[in-house]
């Protein structure tokens, strides 16, 4: 049994700080869940373009309200407390932050801990992760 | 792109009701995610003992305080908002609600959406599942 609490985790390398956002991942590849769990916040007034075109991801509003874009169809969906999307289409969106807002975030593939977002909004899959570690 | 709010969800079939708690899926295998994913509320005073045989399960509370005992070693852990246990060994468990605790779930392989905890506190595999409703 893994054990974790944010409150310490965010405090140690398991938190990634980044423009707009921060993430604590508190389960990661190695932990072998078949998945990663992360508590992300985005910052008020961030506007943020992902695309995870490697990663499905689902994403839950603990707290805070925003909203999401999906750039494939221009809808606009609001975010608040117990809203979750999921982008089983690789979607490509913009999220933008109306407060902080907390997110209980799950990724599969598995994120392996050393991802940060490359230009075109996206993760390195774990092949392209280890060959760019590698390379 | 899925989107789906729980104050609508627990209204419909995807909200499952139990001695001693509820679980809202939000998602589930069919949303072909590779896991699934769920809210769910174990009431104060709830004792429960589960075992997930058949799957890895990561549970995070968002609110509400207790605690969850492992039984191969004893060791009882506190659970409060913030506090992270994954059962990466099919850790048969009792989990205690001090209070009410809502819990944000991840299981892998996902839930079908028609399980029940068995006797055994397990929930079947999707080919017991599967025969079972053949069956």
């Amino acid at each position: 049994m893994i054990v974790r609490d944010l409150h310490t985790a965010k405090n140690t390398e398991r938190r990634v700080d980044s423009e707009g956002w921060n993430s604590v991942r508190l389960l990661l590849a190695g932990d072998n869940m078949g998945f990663s769990f992360h508590i992300t916040t985005i910052y008020a007034g961030g506007e943020l373009q992902f695309h995870y075109k490697n990663h499905f991801e689902s994403v839950y509003c603990i707290s805070g309200e925003g909203s999401i874009e999906d750039l494939a169809t221009g809808e606009v969906h609001e975010i608040r407390p117990g809203v979750m999307y999921a982008l089983n289409e690789h979607d490509k969106h913009i999220l933008r932050g109306k407060t902080e807002m907390v997110m209980a975030c799950v990724f599969n593939p598995p994120v392996t801990g050393n991802e940060v977002h490359r230009a075109d909004g996206s993760y390195a899959s774990a092949d392209e992760h280890q060959q760019a570690a590698a390379g």
